[in-house]
């Protein structure tokens, strides 16, 4: 009875939608929406990130402005970027890829993109929306990866009102934000994390278990109960040898998907839905620019 | 072994050093801090809380703008009296005691008061930050009863790192802000509100319960662990005959105290820390603006 939550899928449906709406922009406007894309450094992981949320931004129809620097700019430097593409409008949407190098102070990055072009959603002003706001408002600039996996949740068609659910890790991009999202669709949320005490007795207890703790394979059959909706936002490259590595989640898959009434996969889970929902943002932002605009 | 929390000496202390703070300051530079008290109507409980807070203001030394308006006021001439304030040096805090009635926007309201004199913490930039922030930060402009509750725990001078916490109440005012601060603390958070399943097996699994629902003595015994810390934010009037009434907390005091290894009383508890917390808001925002000047 089990079902794998297709996260390939649905983001290929929602990025057929925002493909439609940027066409319509494009026809209305003479314009379409413009996504800064900004890389320090050369980590491996970043690089495959950028490159797949590039590749999709143009799929749907998105102008990306590609900015890869060096690993030995400066603070200033990247916050003077920052500054002149706040200032540009031709851009809808900044993202600067995390993490950045040890020597920048990321939170002072991630507060210098306007509020406006917030394409990740970690401006403290969104931060505060997403908790203030009602359900359902179209126009917020939502954190990703939490919003995708909220819309794999939509796709099960149950009824989110009352469950149980447990997020694992309390991080400010996914496990905060998601416990905000959980308890808006009227879920009664628990936030555990490393601190907390029968930590594996909680998540048992759960009707929707969301993983964000970035340890390989961590939850297994034991933190889950039977039925139990699971959603595993771990991307965890596991070596396999000098040239070769593998991707797992934060769940023992094979394990779990045995006891799960539905369950993600890692890959083809939370990774595309955060793509595709980062160019959800960032048509977002090019619209409500638009409706500013028209004013 | 039940320890009673004094939030009426714990908030006397408070504001004993806000008001050693608030002289310092003075001397210093000549200013004291202002804090612009916003009522509109005539709402019996608000004249009261509005009465209680401008009395304890001035009692540490911070000087009232006080704007009494009538309910038939517009949203536009409210708007524009916060907008005359914000630019208003002498003006540190500003406060609109809410309820507003039920013709104006109140998140609109709350929205245009400038981020920075934010004394009641609830503009969006300000949610976001208690949620991204470290612990501690200094500077932040929290929501004033959460604040309050907190400080009261921290009394105790128990270990709050992996305790688990329940919040009873998903208000922007208490609730949201309450469940961030336990996990700045590392409690294990749960939110509980209208529609959980088991809302009492939940809560009897507190080490630490805030009750926050607005329900008069609605948490009895049957929801308490032996041994747990309770925290009753209601403040709720029951009318005794036509002219009299008592107030009375979320929680049946007389049966959960026998239970609870420590309880803050209503009156007595939560409410003078809201108050102590409102007169800390006030002070912070002007010592940045003070520390901003001289940069």
């Amino acid at each position: 009875m089990n079902r794998i939550i297709d996260g390939k899928k649905i983001a290929q449906r929602l990025k057929d939608t925002l493909k439609i709406e940027i066409e319509n922009i494009k026809e209305k406007f003479k314009l379409v929406p413009g996504l800064a894309v900004i890389q320090v450094g050369n980590v491996a992981a970043s690089s495959v990130y950028v490159k797949a949320k590039t590749k999709a931004a143009k799929e749907v129809g998105i102008r990306v402005f590609d900015y890869h620097l060096e690993d030995n700019i400066s603070q200033k430097e990247l916050l003077d970027l920052i500054n002149k593409l706040n200032n540009n409008s031709d851009v809808d949407g900044i993202l600067v890829q995390l993490p950045l190098p040890k020597s920048f102070n990321e939170q002072e990055v991630l507060d210098s993109i306007s509020s406006t072009k917030d394409a990740d959603g970690f401006h403290p002003i969104n931060v505060g929306k997403l908790s203030i706001s009602p359900k359902n408002d179209e126009n917020l600039l939502i954190p990703c990866t939490p919003y995708g996996c909220l819309l794999m949740l939509r796709e099960l068609n149950i009824d989110l009102v009352g469950k149980n659910a447990v997020v694992i890790g309390r991080s400010n991009i996914v496990g905060k934000p998601m416990a905000q999202l959980l308890l808006k669709e009227s879920c009664t949320v628990t936030i555990v994390h490393s601190k907390t005490v029968n930590i594996k007795n909680i998540c048992r207890n759960a009707d929707i278990l969301v993983a964000a703790i970035g340890k390989p394979e961590f939850v297994n059959q034991d933190w889950v109960k039977e039925g139990a909706i699971v959603i595993d936002v771990g991307i965890n490259r596991v070596q396999l040898n000098e040239d070769n590595y593998k991707l797992v989640g934060d769940v023992l898959y094979d394990e779990v998907e045995k006891r799960a009434s539905a369950i993600s996969p890692v890959p083809g889970g939370v990774g595309p839905m955060t793509i595709a929902c980062l160019l959800r943002n960032t048509t977002i932002s090019c619209k409500t620019k638009l409706s500013v605009n028209r004013k």
